[in-house]
């Protein structure tokens, strides 16, 4: 199937009004499935918060835990990198973003991506007004063939046209989708032929590497990726995300003075700690990707419940934790009324039915899920 | 003495990583009067976030924390309000004054505010390049007069200059005096004579309201305040402060559309629970009323101790928590040996000794002041 | 057929260079049909530019020419409107959006939009980094439908996307066609049932008038335009188009100050006089509609040969000064090699030839016309 | 004397309302001494202009005369250069800074500069906000020590203070002094020192270096000048600027992609011709220079006759065409009640009498000076 820029996210605010046990209890039965960001933060992370609180340490990054960002990152993906921790996914796009194009520029992205899409225009405020030039795929895969058709268009627009200067991805996708690694790889070499820094949107990023089982650094520079934006609020933080540099020729120039555009943003926290500490419980361990694992999983016992059901149709292949399905529209009310939360998609046109989407997370139980199975299935 | 817009942060990455013990545990004597941002959370702000830590909410403040920081706030302020969480200072002054100004328009404020040389250009980022219009004061507090030159100046320009649509007035001062409340209402009243909205820095407005001995109320829109911006995080909250408009014919067309510029610009945790919490943890009992007369109860012993020193020269009243002092170069240098950390300011012309800045918090116990004082007079 | 965003100017640079005489010299045959302002300026305007260069006058508009504009405007377009001349189509565009949408919101335009193709992104830089949000079309006129969907999915989005605050519409539109009065009236209608302001690229906006034998009153706001880019270099100034406001309780608040952003966008001659002589020169005794007219009629005459050649293939009705025709790719590279001068689009796929932009103006006589459809049926 | 950031133009539109004779003729006595922006343009100019409307050419700058204009300027100038044309002085200061800094970087500038206190804010808005940090000088010529103590002030905020990464010099002075050339140098020293840019604001350079009997190349890249805002409409253009660059290593980053800067921020005319021709005939036979030597003259014939007026204070040199003098309030009002036009300037504090500009241009004849001077005398 075709997807178009008609798609987008239905109106959040009235749909989790209405969905929403919003009760800051342990419920017997989990229902809210409307994101992964509805869940609390895991225990490790707060006992790291905990244990961050305490005596005086300088402020703005120079204290012991923020220090040790770089270095700790750099083992987990394996090469010299520049962290800055951001406290959200938008932040760390935008800012990232800024610092590769010129305010006269432009990004190349999916029709897809989240920073066209779902950021209320952030990007474009952080970067001055350069314009997000999207792409069209089935399912939120760019391919290289609409990556060089893209590239071409605009190159004949001369100076009619603001330049491409980076090219942004999300992994895994918006759809749920995860690139090939090969994939991956294609993509940031067309980008890099053509003088563009790679982006990764990598709200999910973990969720792609406990899929695609490959390390850190597979999924990222060895594939291309110039600058990364990395998750931790999904897969467990309380708000803890980070803008890590790949530190190569083509990320330095970008990398120069970037605390600059934190501190101008406002995104530079007095006490740091506090994020640091986030970030550091979430690489213990791989805690960040057993999180994910689990949440995948999760998505995969939904699906194969979900593949018993006649009426149930999905569009993609579910390869991270979410899951997009179109079921039919009496079946989406009734699961509404049984109180369980997720997000309407816009239904593609002459589909029937109600496309909805359903994210578990590492806060979901096996028991959560068969109780919506068979929530369904009654 | 006069004091000009040549007086800044020393730097502050060199100074507070030579001169900070950066342990994370507690020190016997704690020896960093840096800022009150380089302190912990206060303990009722942790149980707090460990408290919101249960069980699945809805998202971008679709939670029953969040949807109650309006009723909290209006109680304590005794007024109609819309709260926004934050979670810089920065970020709240910037955002409240982008909705005050168009993108061609101006802001006055005193030539020491925050806003004009210690955010790194984040308001001149927020309001699109709308100009800071700075006026001279002595001590951080803006006079009648010179708001009324400033604006009679700037009128005479005609289209040359952008017009000044709002009045920024920083409480307690970044010199750490304190406006009494005739004083502000005079300042706001000539601003809306000249249809100016007024926004209120309140970074230490907690400061403020200990030592003035007056209700929020009073400190704010009965002066004239439009928009404030709350200070969470120096009076004991990890990391939250709030812009608080107060709804009135005047702000209601700035408040519009208010939470889209806070998603635009990266600000709205999608966990916004835990920025709700802690703000709800500081407003219980009056604790950042308490932490604040603390702070500045220490701050008083710190003064009442240098005025014993003949080399101490006090040049600004101390009325909120931070205390401005020249002491003879070589005592500067020899604090720093023994452990203390503090900035430097650039000393006024023609005076001799370093212009220091010690800032105690709720962290900081009589025995820390006694100490530091001890080895003053040694 | 369907037009879609991969159409776009062709690199105007390297296709001028090749094909252009040169000379400033009138030519016995004109062959360069590139765009409308490859043609000088008509005589009276430049007869206008020496009589206004007598004596001392005041400056930034402060001259009896400039003075007049207002009225002499009204007159012609029988409302009350406020003029602000500027010297490009993209300024004048620019402008007039930056004052309909605040820097979080977003206008709607065709996906054939000059605003959102072929000006380099200034709209985003004058808007502050708003969004343009494109709507599909067969030939440049958006429908109805169109309009109404695109609203609806942007409102579905609630704060993840920029508020839709302005339409804009094109006319003639960039395929060269031009909308009926009552489809123009529809569009129109929709937005202001949504408290959209509907700004309009009249950047042709004489041919379609020429085209539809209206009035200006009924080409725009009887219509239910509410802001205007009247263009003036394609129908005979050297560089003067204008923003014009027809006065109405929707435009008041974007018409105040407006003056503010000319001037702080560097559009503010200091010798106004200059560029207003030009628009009174171009409305006096309706050379601009009588220059369109006949610029329309030599786009007719080049059509009207076209259809009796085999292998000429016209996408879209030919309704104002531009021509847009597939030919086959040898006829066209014969015709650049006999020193004719035009722009090549990307031709839809799937079809054989090249698609090709044709663009007499009121420079083109009846014998340049003649001569290029020789050349074609030779 | 001192002068401070009080000072600043007078209303602009209440004045020359008032003082206007707007009548488009040639008048007996000429007297509006306004500025050199209220003069026509020199006939010269207007017959290039003619000339140059001839025959179907090349658009956006790609015709004969724009072509031509790196060559002529690089005689002119005795270097390299990179030259774009725009059409007003605050779009080439603006344009120019804006590829000189990063949004989140800062220019010095004298507190006197017209891109601090006279373009609307346009350089904050082509900047993106970055910063305009002003030095105090006592007669808009910065000294060394000032811009040391700038540059080190600036530095000791870290974090805090956006980066100086341009200086913005002004020659001639916005008060009509002219810096000799070894002061010039040592000003552009001391940025390059710093890894700075320096920009000139040229608006009057033509005066200056009349003035200064120096080369074009002396009064610019010799002495250090990167950049250029190449003033031509007070001496003599219709609307005629241009953006210099002087092609060194340093300039070459700014210099990259600049033309999409002003397509961007409308500024790239269709018929650029008319804009090319403009600057030419300037540079023919040195018109600019010879122009602005008369200019000159007849400021000095002003001085003269002032100095020998009792009650004529003259608080800076009169080195190019503006002079400043302050008046009894009884003779000021007298002069504009007999027709003259003058802008008023704030008065220093302390002074009795009123300060008024008087600006000659080209335009101005000895028989309008002396008639000036009777008056006075009277």
């Amino acid at each position: 199937m075709t997807t178009g820029s008609h798609f987008s996210y239905a109106d959040e605010q009235a749909v989790t009004a209405a969905g929403t046990e919003d009760s800051l209890v342990t419920d017997e039965i989990r229902k809210n499935f409307a994101s992964d960001n509805v869940s609390p933060a895991c225990p490790a992370v707060m006992e790291a918060m905990m244990r961050a609180n305490e005596g005086s340490v300088g402020s703005y990054g120079d204290d012991i835990l923020s220090r040790s960002l770089n270095a700790r990152f750099g083992e987990v993906f394996g090469a010299e990198v520049a962290v800055f921790p951001v406290v959200t996914g938008t932040a760390a796009n935008s800012l990232a973003l800024s610092a590769l194009v010129a305010p006269y520029g432009a990004v190349l992205c999916d029709q897809s991506a989240h920073i066209s899409n779902d950021e209320g225009g952030a990007p474009e405020f952080f970067m001055h007004g350069a314009k997000l030039v999207t792409l069209p795929s089935a399912d939120g895969r760019m391919s290289p063939e609409a990556l060089r058709t893209g590239l071409r268009a605009n190159a004949e627009g001369g100076i009619l046209k603001p330049p491409i200067q980076a090219l942004s991805l999300t992994q895994a996708t918006e759809w749920g989708t995860v690139y090939a690694l090969k994939d991956l790889a294609a993509l940031c070499g067309i980008a890099h032929e053509q003088d563009l820094l790679v982006h990764l949107d990598g709200s999910r990023l973990s969720n792609a590497i406990a899929h695609l089982g490959c390390t850190p650094a597979e999924a990222t520079w060895k594939a291309g990726v110039d600058v990364l934006s990395f998750g931790g609020t999904k897969c467990g933080a309380l708000a803890a995300e980070a803008v890590v540099f790949f530190v190569n020729e083509r990320t330095r120039p970008a990398l120069k003075d970037f605390e600059r555009r934190i501190k101008r943003s406002g995104h530079m926290w007095s006490k740091a700690r506090f994020l640091s500490a986030q970030l550091l419980a979430l690489l213990e361990d791989d805690l960040w990707l057993k999180n994910s694992a689990h949440a995948n999983a999760m998505a995969q016992r939904i699906v194969e419940g979900l593949r018993r059901h006649a009426g149930a149709l999905l569009p993609f292949e579910t390869q991270g934790n979410e899951v997009f399905v179109i079921l039919p529209d009496l079946l989406v009310k009734e699961l509404e009324a049984a109180g369980y939360a997720f997000y309407r998609w816009p239904t593609p046109e002459g589909v029937s039915g109600t496309l909805i989407r359903l994210v578990p997370s590492f806060y979901t139980r096996e028991q959560d899920v068969d109780a919506l199975l068979a929530e369904i299935a009654a």
